[in-house]
């Protein structure tokens, strides 16, 4: 049996909505990774009451407790005051903290606001927890049964936190077995054909199975359990690959961590340090924000529709026409930028039938380097905005499959 | 007192962390607009006894509580036997229930697996909400002091039936009095320069003044209290609008729904019919990605540097010879491009300055239309990602400004 764990938020922003609550989240897949069964989120405002109950609760409850929020030095920051009352720990002050928070402000050349000090008071018997990042330090104690961690609610300095001083002590306090999860990623194949491309090949029922389909890629999913043998993992995870084929941009779980399809052509690109320069028509642009702040981009242009081209090509069309447009402009813009590769996307349809649901498009990719040319065409259907996505994500996979030397097709 | 409300979620995939819980913002922030005060979100996963417990606590200490998720077909979709259990109320086949889940099925030439007769067996007593948007109905009904609402977790499912079905209950059931919220929206004044701007500005005391500083816009909000009167209320914004001048783009609370910058642009390009072209440097391609799938965004282009342009522009630099530059250069993309307002966004200094967190750079945009050129400079400061997205947000104010009849400075 794992241990068990809650989430708690304090924080009148989240409670209203006016702020999503990521940071319950992000730490409960954290937690989970580490070997913990989450059991409950709970967020709650400035209500001193609110707080001390679900403290109490939690306490009689819960193995493991991560807080978020209520640590600042405002009124509505209620935090150490609750665990005072709830736990009958009352504030002590912690001159380390008074310093920590003193130098903080110092660093930044700021005086140090007066309603700062509450931040240096610590229940009684409670652990620091040191934050460089911010000026509020965490802190630590057992009440009940019950490790709680009380973290800053800002997504930096808890992340931060979290990694350098929580993640070390719960391997410690606890006895975690986390089960092992390998992601086989692909891009172009619907779950339905994974589901019968691997079809007959055996899994060990202590193995779970599982898949995630996403727009931008379906995960085929194994979950080993905790100290199965690394070698029978690699080896099934193999097998299940093989028939996927090209299609497999990524694996998640047996080594270096990874990515989308843009971070797994972005570590090629950089490794390499090759350039890229686009143009764009179905994807509307969003192609080139895919590749937002990414150093390997020179340049990249959008045109609405193929038409506006400025060459003469009808609604209709003449396929040999548009590739030769394409292949004409790859080579024109492999001139002007000096990229190492040229990608250049159009698509065959009017304004009309890239906004019909109903109706399917045809895009023509060209990747151009200095040796070599290489062309795929794509039919998609449905609403514009999967039009859209779809349009960036296949133009990008060329690029993706000559970089891993896949075939391109 | 406003009446107080919950949000309860169930799913296995929010209590690990998988989706994160936007319906929870989402329903608090509908909430608290309606005059409810939302006082706790709750997040189990699928077992059964946390949802007991969890739905007596609830009846005992909340006014109203909307839950999401847990009604699907399958085996982990405990919330209606949690209900029965919790309540006493047993569950009820309800064949109007199953009538439309089997015509939903129908329609889509699907039969209708078997499993998906769970979804019409309801809590007895309980008020059938009908769902046209997916399988599952929703459901309400009075438990201790409580009045439960539960709907199915896909986002779009649940927005709708809360529009349609929930909000004219909750109005009939509760006394609501909610306050009336003006947001004044500006972008290129900090928080501190605002304050100091109004400082002399008299607001009564029942209005709360309050500020929300984002990376993208400042607003400054008023809450008013119920039944407070429109014309002094449109008075006070009008005085407190006055001396932040042209930097306020949007007022919403007043009338019309407001958004973002790029969305009041997106208002008045469309009512006029205009089209735009872009090239954009220090924004990354930020810029266009900011407007994409907005039909009016006729071309982009985007070049990592100035230097790149292709025109013989040295660092350090020739401020005069790059105005002249983005002005030829917008004038032959008015050429080209055949657009009615064009943008170009070029700035001084390289890579290094722009990467440089302790260095600023200067972006030159021009406008050009038929008749005028428009121009600004700004220096921006700050990690490499606050230059682009400040770059790409400085260009379109300027476009913003034209549109809104502002002062271009």
């Amino acid at each position: 049996m794992n241990p068990t764990l809650e989430i708690f938020s304090q924080g009148e922003e989240i409670v209203t909505g006016q702020t999503v609550d990521t940071n319950a989240a992000w730490l409960s897949q954290q937690s989970v990774a580490c070997g913990f069964t989450v059991t409950r989120h709970t967020a709650v405002g400035d209500k001193l009451a609110d707080l001390i109950e679900l403290l109490k609760s939690i306490s009689q409850r819960a193995d493991c407790c991560i807080c978020t929020g209520g640590l600042g030095p405002t009124s509505d920051d209620l935090t150490a005051e609750a665990v005072a009352i709830a736990f009958n720990l009352p504030l002590e002050f912690d001159a380390i903290a008074y310093e920590q928070i003193s130098h903080f402000f110092a660093r930044r050349n700021r005086a140090m606001p007066e309603s700062n000090r509450k931040q240096a008071m610590l229940p009684q018997g409670a652990e620091r927890i040191n934050n460089d990042w911010g000026t509020a330090p965490g802190f630590s104690l057992v009440a009940g049964r019950c490790w709680f961690v009380f973290l800053p609610g800002v997504p930096t300095e808890m992340m931060n936190l979290f990694h350098e001083s929580i993640l070390p002590k719960l391997s410690t306090r606890f006895l975690l077995q986390p089960g092992q999860l390998v992601s086989i990623k692909t891009f172009g194949l619907g779950e339905s054909v994974i589901q019968e491309r691997i079809n007959l090949i055996e899994i060990p029922t202590e193995v779970e199975l599982g898949f995630r389909a996403g727009t931008d890629e379906v995960q085929t999913k194994l979950l080993f359990p905790f100290a199965y043998p690394k070698t029978e993992m690699t080896a099934l995870v193999t097998r299940l690959a093989e028939p996927l084929g090209d299609y497999v941009f990524a694996i998640d779980g047996l080594g270096e961590a990874t990515g989308d399809l843009v971070f797994e052509i972005d570590k090629l690109m950089r490794d390499r340090k090759l350039t890229l320069a686009i143009v764009e028509t179905a994807s509307h642009g969003l192609l080139a924000s895919k590749c937002v702040s990414y150093e390997w981009l020179l340049n990249a242009s959008y045109e609405q529709s193929t038409a506006r081209l400025g060459q003469n090509i009808t609604t209709g069309d003449d396929i040999n026409y548009l590739i030769t447009t394409a292949k004409a402009m790859a080579s024109n813009l492999q001139k002007n930028s000096g990229a190492d590769f040229i990608l250049v996307q159009l698509y065959s349809g009017d304004a009309e039938t890239l906004h019909d649901k109903n109706q399917s498009i045809i895009i023509y990719n060209v990747l151009l380097n200095k040796d070599n040319c290489y062309q795929t065409s794509h039919s998609i259907n449905g609403p514009i905005k999967r039009k859209q996505n779809q349009a960036a994500l296949l133009t990008l996979d060329l690029l993706r499959r000559y970089l891993q030397n896949k075939s391109i097709n």
